[in-house]
């Protein structure tokens, strides 16, 4: 069993950890920590893990080697606002724990973009280094041996999966455009106007046109895509998010230029996520819903070439809150620990 | 394993029983009838089971031993509209093949009231005597040896686990108001204008004031409920169920006068449902939320007495598919094999 | 033309107020207050009004003469929470401006009540003697009078309006249950986890049952209906608010026993709101939405008697922020200034 | 006052012109038809009409002279199905009678791309030539003087106005996306499964990738925008239309290239619909919500150039139901018969 503690468990990110693991055949959640909730219950907060998980929140402590302490799990989930995480995470290393952050801390290799855009100074900038950006189907063999491992983001997952056919082939000309859409669930568990019932259902919008935190992150995935010898893709990338009214999934409708009409692209995408449990692509000419990975790990494809033009159209859905996070974070610890990817993450999406 | 065969697969009944037998750890998955789509692959109509369930819809096939019939199942649900399954199940209890309705076929011992309410001849009204209604909490020990079980209907499973223990004790005097409210997915998957989007979302109502057929139902269970030497009830049965602009969840609120001010009503509560996995008695003073049993078995209990007067308020809720459907069909399942009631069960809700 | 100030209107009843007041014929919206959000166009807050209401929200100067401020009004509405108009309200009595507060201060005769029910000592017991309750329907002659309204509670509107015939004839012994379903703006435009889309769509839920600040609302409103000669309403009132996803609507369901089977239930309704522009009783047997009355003024109402028993139920709905509250406003201010009390309120309900 | 007909009033865009036009101040509403609810109260079947619009189904007649003939109004709307206008019209005009095809029977001017498109052979490809495209903000003049309006699609009408100002000034290289996302209402009031609430709630999803009827109806619109002397937009036009789950509401968000850096959008933009009555370019940096036109009239209109590269974003927002279909047919009314533009739809979203 893998002692596993939570670092911030009050968010929907933190809640959606608590639901999978406590279903989790290895896992022996060992602590769940939060400031604002010490001693209480969790089931108090989350009323649908009654009877499921008797465990209190406690304050967090990184240090000292008792039972009670984080040091004295294998693993540690940070589910934590950014720019928590890296005050904590040398310390918990030191004490030979591995860590999976859900938050950027540790996603960018270049800690002056990160600065950049999240307008914190890194704490650990040596600790960046040995990090390594948690997308199994990019680079499994690396996350196997990581101490720490930063989880992907919730549009640059499905951003990247639906694109890494295409660019890790050289394949794409002209501009890259990401047009992305959210349920609410992404924008946390904070008490803000809005993202309340009254001001998000029923209307849809999209936000941070002029620059979204998860703009670089895809742009670092897609540079690191091209294996050698391949061109890499020199365009613009341009991404605008949108607010949809509901409560979980992301739909990201994916356009490229792909000059090569002689390529089959079905083939293509089968090809490569051929060995991929979590990756579905679906038959030519499908659609892909968000509710057909409600509440699992999967991320589902279809790829379009409207009247036979050189434009292709990629549709990826997948669960913010499970493959965009916790049940990605569940699937990298699998791999750490060395057990089958699918344990605890196999079960089919809860339709209607 | 337990050879299961579900016929008529293709309404949201039929689609949760597949979505939480496919990872049931002791069925086998035999077979789905559907005269409809027979011949398409399970996961074409339900993409959320896509890469868990290779399966295709074939047309019912009740007679003979080849092992694409029924008759060779251990197990057959139907989750077929009212009044299909009483056609077939002789035929299989005939062929040693056990049964589990979740249709209406089989909830009255009296066939003049199913007829009645449901406007069809009984076909099988020798049958009917050995069905033994399946609200485990109430009768456990019947369901264990039966042939055949009659699944509850969503409204009587909230409502009768809700008045249970004060029926059962012969508290309750004048009358009992259930006000009932169902998300939309209890009005089935059929292609009607009032289920549209368009027409029940951002809308409440109440319909089938007049008469609706769960409250027969209601009233046989409320009429089973006092043990020897109890006061039975014999007030009026008021019965209101309403659409919330949701797809699952059903919330009774029960009201009912209980004249003696001295009773414990939490410990009796509490009591009652002790050692039940599946019934959850909340602390004093709770207002269960539906969400609090998305997607799971459980169904969750708060008792209210406003002001110390004479009227107690119970508010009683399920998931509709779950336990008050597939779920709860799967749990009778399980007692009729001799398994632990859990088995295939045990999972916290999906919050959010 | 009437000039009209709003304080507090950053909420969802003053947000309301300036939609409907914003094309109304008769009236000049001169101001409307925030202390927190001096400065700024109200069209920045609230982008529906764009193009349709050129004013900026200004801080609340209940004093002076001059042209910026509120005593320069012939009328002030109040959209502001609990306890803020009695601090105000005699100043501008004083200085000649006419008051309606859509909030609670002034809706109890009996300022014990309103300390015990809403935690505050009141600030002008003596005002409140000449306030009165603005339900038209109940009391029209009296506002046309008065110098303040005490606007009705949405809850309160719904369930007194199907209560009237019945309450009023003395014809109701036994309890009155009244089980009230809202949609979320009823709880405020206030950032609270509770409200927030993820948090309340897909789910229903009752709260404040075991007490809540409508019931000694309603209470009153029923002590007063009996005519001279009339016997009181002197059962228990049981009132129990639940919450539904959807942004507007109430669905007030109410049950009451009624012995007199000889009386013809939908004539005496019939009757009752024969000349009631805003109340509009529907066919035997119908089952009022809330989207029919969604964006509008108007209650519809259907009265039951399920199989001919002694439990009437009566279904009652309305616009929880028109009729509810902005628009009963409105409604009153048109009596209250010799106008048709359909003045600006004259448009059918926004379906689909 | 302006004698009308509405032939086809049972669905969404027939409720929406009944909604609006019982509140038209120069509109006598004289009949609507419907083959299967001819004698049915409307307000039977719209219950938010009750008491605003006391008229009834008839069955269509298109000649003789009665005042119960269509051939005897002043203006018909045709709200039906794609090809059932064209069998009518002819003999419309004939009588004398103005018409508003709310369907896209009269919208290409080549008969050829119609039947390509809708699979039907156009009725009467003479009548297609003297049809006036009635978007008013192209060509405003042609509409006052038409017999014959064709009602532009909901996703052409926001996408046409959020590229006009680039396209008619020949400033858009490259390739045109256009991804758009529709409430369902949109889909029609059918009784379809895809449309049920517990199919089309909780889901995103994009549909009608290889081509939507919409694609050939904006590229007609985008070919006619350039002036004399202005280069032609020459690159492919993508449109991927998506479901988003709510009622009510248009977000097209459109991609192009801009190669000028030194053109001043927004000035562009608002030069444009300077005097536009129901067009709003909103500030520098906005994020129109569709709940800003949830009702009205309105299409708001936002431009971005994110990071200030080549790729401009437009964000456009309609109600489908009123600017992109019902409301803009009353605007061409309007127009045709000399009115301002505003009368009777001067008023602004319902919000929240």
């Amino acid at each position: 069993m893998i002692k596993v503690g939570i670092v911030g468990g009050t968010g929907y990110t933190g809640a959606e950890l608590l639901r999978l693991l406590s279903v989790h055949p290895e896992v022996e959640l060992s602590m769940i920590t939060s400031r604002s909730e010490a001693g209480k219950p969790v089931s108090e907060l989350f009323s649908g893990l009654r009877g499921k998980l008797d465990l209190s929140f406690s304050l967090p402590d990184f240090s000292g080697s008792g039972k009670e302490q984080l040091s004295s799990c294998d693993l540690v989930f940070f589910a934590t606002p950014n720019g928590i995480a890296m005050e904590s995470v040398p310390e918990l290393l030191s004490a030979g724990v591995r860590v999976i952050d859900l938050a950027a801390d540790f996603r960018f290799s270049d800690t002056e973009l990160w600065k950049q855009w999240y307008g914190i100074e890194h704490a650990c900038p040596d600790v960046v280094k040995e990090a390594v950006y948690g997308l199994p189907e990019m680079n499994r063999a690396d996350i196997a041996n990581a101490r720490l491992v930063a989880n992907p983001g919730c549009y640059p997952t499905a951003t990247q999966l639906g694109l890494l056919p295409l660019v890790r082939a050289g394949l794409v000309s002209g501009n890259i455009i990401v047009d992305a859409k959210s349920g609410v669930s992404g924008a946390g568990r904070g008490a803000n106007v809005g993202t309340l019932l009254c001001e998000a259902s029923e209307s849809f919008k999209a936000y941070g046109v002029p620059g979204h935190r998860h703009l670089p992150e895809i742009q670092q995935g897609i540079e690191r895509m091209p294996g050698a010898g391949v061109s890499p893709f020199t365009g613009d990338l341009v991404f605008v998010p949108h607010l949809t009214p509901m409560i979980r999934g992301i739909h990201a409708t994916l356009y490229c230029t792909v000059n090569d009409h002689g390529i089959d692209l079905q083939g293509l995408y089968e090809n490569t996520f051929n060995s991929e449990s979590f990756v579905d692509v679906m038959p030519v000419g499908s659609h892909p819903e968000t509710r057909s990975v409600r509440g699992c790990n999967q991320c589902r494809i279809a790829v379009h070439r409207p009247q036979g033009r050189d434009t292709v159209v990629i549709l990826s859905v997948i669960d913010n809150l499970v493959k965009g996070a916790a049940g990605q974070a569940i699937q990298n610890m699998n791999i750490m620990f060395g057990l089958d990817e699918m344990t605890g993450l196999d079960f089919p999406a809860v339709i209607p």
